[in-house]
């Protein structure tokens, strides 16, 4: 059993439980600011070395491992999760997030682990392509081509604050990476060590009970810059995973960059992910847009990368109803507790940024409702478009937690468009609209899917559905690799690359790319299909 | 008509002959050392400029033509080089290439367009994806979700001084990123300007002719690295194609990961290609493998990505029959003319290189056959395992051009794999092996997949089938982005990025997204199809 109770303090390097460090830690409980035990230790250049190393020795082993086989072991985490005791009041200790969106996030993470086994079982992923030769051909006789994707080697995956499970050590990063067939190693988030601790131990488990290579998984922990540097240049790593800030993420890929060896950094970073209330929309429902914005501002406290930090709205009478519905969705709200100490600050210092610009308006706060020391009071402002121009580059960019700035522009044909052109990239951008403003959206819409990853229409971007056709990615700064997505299944794309094999023996072919292989759908001679060639 | 007559010294910007410049130049003929008329004026900084800006400008036009449209301008291109006249002359007086291998090339260029028609007319390269919506699924409705791959930008793309067609103005890049929707900035390269105007030319009046927007495509001359960097730097740039130099490949990625905005660089680098003779082959066949790698090595005087620069062989009495049939092949070829006499100074002082280094034995050199100024003298080297691995890096480095080194080993089940896990990342690896080598050989093809974009089987890697299935790229050095190619089908990808549409109304959704759309290839709710939805 591995209640809170059981918490030992470890890293798992390769099957090992590691209680040595280099300095230890304990994880603090954002609401009332008391240390938590155990003590953590801190990873050092060995504990390092160890996971990575162990890691690449398992790569050859993992990678060879049957779709089944990967399959049966995403499933036995995600059923680990599931029934770990003790997890969810982790959490919440370590996190101040509430209880049900604990479960609702460890719902995701484990549906997630499980939809990676379907998409391993399912095998398109590996992009099989087939070109049948012709030896009579001439002048030259045509080879018989045929590719698929393998893994790249061992990923280094860096817990995320916000999502202390689904964004962490079992989080869309690791399942991706462990279904492509890659080992990984985890840094584990220091706010949530013991969190950590139990998922990490929930997958060693797996690793053993599936026979699998011990250095399958690692997780070690730690918090210093150097650290996390020292993981990323460690010439045993092939790519990296990582979600958090702009700086932190900036520093992993030019650590990446500055390799010998150079390897990928799928970085997601900032966004304000901006939305645009058109006239139509505006008219007919301006206080359940306020309403449903203040809802999804306070998802989450705002700690979410797809928070909505930028509405713009046409300057009607309707514009004022809208902020007042979402000041009285305020008003009935409660302050809360974010994530840790620092976070509660940095949100503290960005409202205060965005207040002190001049033409900015307070509308409103939630100052009721909580006392945490690491707390959050939920902000409105707004302002007009001029003075949002002027200072753009503060009223832009990211503030952490729940806080929102309503735009009110003049001409919407007009205005829309000069917002989109001096925007960054973004995860993703809302539009609210009726059909009679289609035509308007038409337009921003061609402008928009080029700043942004996933275009929401009259919802919000809070909340991510984990499937197929979801894109969580997006121009730079959002993302550092903008052709990728964190989530949803095309995420395992991040961590394979093509091997094309020409005229090769049959015996000698991957299973999958033989002429008989039947089940997974490939491209073969021009033709998609599942069935064998020349059957 | 644009025959070596006409050629009036010009850049192409935005529909603009541009004859003004910072300085000129003109192309030397490798074989005479005598220079070309006319002259060829070298870009400033308002000529990329103008080309990169009316790039960024044609873009939202470009990207919104129709699959039609751009599978015509495409196929336009190609009808226009095939019927270039003066173009494999003048190839071959600024390359020193043979004529016949120009008129392959041609063939292949056109091919590639003419493919890439098909391919923006299949369009399953947009990757569509849809999962349907479930308004009624609690405790949350489910989305409908939808994504495609957009194209990227502007791409910048560097013409490669060794295919003056194929990897150059309307080349692979070029192919591949008009065929995303991307408009194209070529830098030429400046060893051969009058092939790059006669190509140029050809789109420039494409574009003209199907109305395509100005900016479509330019192309600049010049050769300084300062313009190369200003290019890549540019704001207006999205991403970047090169093939060439690792030094230069990396000078550009250092550009671009330096950028405010970072880009993508597509860089296809060094490569040394190394080829693996099983026992069971070097005893049927020894001679043939001989004279097959001569043939193979003197494939466009060795000036291709892909010529096998390291050979390794049992140390059994039949090597010495490979080598002697290799060396009476040398013995009866012609050394031959260079791209440009820097690159033939460059070759021989690789020559020395290895010549130089201890244990190193001269087997055959091609002496006789030609007097080119940039002559080519290609030659055949031999040493044993030990002498390789002592002396590793020398021995193991590119040297462009006509150069092979056999290494023989003592025992292949222990020889190989020490080898392999000491190279560097290769375009391709090949095997020379009989039935009776497989079981040796399977463990061989685990490892060099690992550290090779193509493996080769019975078949050398110089020669190239542009098809769905080929991979042209492999692991760092070999490409700056492993996980692509920049040949064939796939190397469209470089140039899009995905983007995803939630609960969009039917009328805002991209024409392939609809429900009603048919006879693309998208995944919709787990399944492949090319129909409609609901039908």
């Amino acid at each position: 059993m591995s209640g809170i109770g059981d918490l030992q303090g470890t890293m798992f390097i390769a099957g090992e439980r590691v209680t040595d460090g280099e300095g230890f830690f304990r994880a603090i409980d954002p609401a009332t600011g008391t240390e938590l035990e155990p003590a953590y230790p801190a990873a050092g250049d060995a504990h390092l070395d160890a996971a990575a190393g162990a890691a690449a020795r398992a790569f050859g082993d993992y990678r060879r491992t049957s779709a089944e086989e990967r399959a049966a072991f995403l499933r036995s985490i995600a059923d680990g999760i599931d029934a770990a005791p003790g997890l969810v009041e982790r959490v919440h200790a370590e996190s101040g997030i509430a209880i049900e969106r604990i479960e609702a996030e460890r719902t995701r993470t484990t549906n997630q682990l499980r939809l990676f086994a379907d998409v391993v079982l399912d095998g398109s992923y590996q992009g099989l392509r087939i070109d049948s030769g012709d030896p009579t051909r001439t002048p030259l006789p045509k080879p018989d081509l045929r590719h698929r994707f393998i893994p790249l080697g061992p990923v280094a995956v860096f817990g995320a604050s916000n999502f202390p499970l689904a964004f962490s050590v079992a989080g869309g990063d690791t399942a991706a990476a462990l279904a492509a067939g890659c080992p990984v190693v985890v840094k584990a988030h220091e706010a949530h060590p013991g969190t950590s601790e139990i998922v990490g131990r929930v997958i060693a488990d797996a690793v053993q009970a599936h026979g699998l290579p011990a250095g399958t998984f690692s997780m070690i922990h730690g918090s210093s810059p150097e650290l996390a540097v020292a993981l990323v240049r460690h010439p045993a790593i092939a790519a990296v995973g990582f979600t958090g800030s702009r700086r932190a993420g900036l520093a992993l890929v030019a650590a990446a960059q500055s390799r010998p060896i150079p390897i990928p950094v799928f970085a997601e970073m900032a966004s304000v992910n901006p939305v645009f209330v058109f006239p139509g929309a505006l008219e007919s429902r301006a206080a359940e847009i306020g309403g449903g914005l203040i809802w999804s501002v306070l998802t989450g406290m705002g700690q979410l990368c797809t928070s909505p930090g930028l509405v713009f709205v046409p300057d009607n009478p309707e514009a004022t109803t809208l902020l007042e519905a979402a000041a009285a969705a305020l008003d009935t709200a409660d302050a809360g507790c974010m994530l840790t100490p620092r976070i509660a600050a940095s949100f503290d210092e960005g409202v205060a940024r965005i207040s002190a610009v001049p033409g900015v308006r307070l509308v409103a706060r939630a100052t009721e409702g909580s006392d945490a020391v690491a707390r959050c009071t939920p902000t409105l402002f707004e302002t007009d478009l001029s003075t949002f121009l002027a200072h753009r580059e503060v009223l832009s960019a990211e503030v952490f937690g729940s806080v929102t700035l309503v735009v009110r522009v003049n001409d919407v044909s007009v205005d829309f468009d000069t917002v989109v052109d001096g925007l960054e990239g973004q995860l993703t951008a809302s539009l609210q609209l009726e059909p009679e403003d289609h035509g308007l959206a038409g337009e921003l819409v061609d402008r928009l899917e080029l700043v942004a990853g996933r275009l929401v229409f009259n919802g919000w971007s809070t909340g991510l559905e984990v499937n197929d056709a979801v894109i969580h990615g997006g121009p730079f700064p959002a993302t550092s690799a903008p052709s990728t997505t964190s989530v949803g299944t095309r995420a395992i794309g991040r961590f394979l690359r093509p091997v094309a094999y020409q005229n090769a023996p049959a015996d000698l072919l991957p299973d999958a790319l033989r002429d008989a292989a039947v089940g997974t759908w490939r491209r073969a001679d021009g033709r998609f299909g599942d069935g064998a060639i020349g059957a």
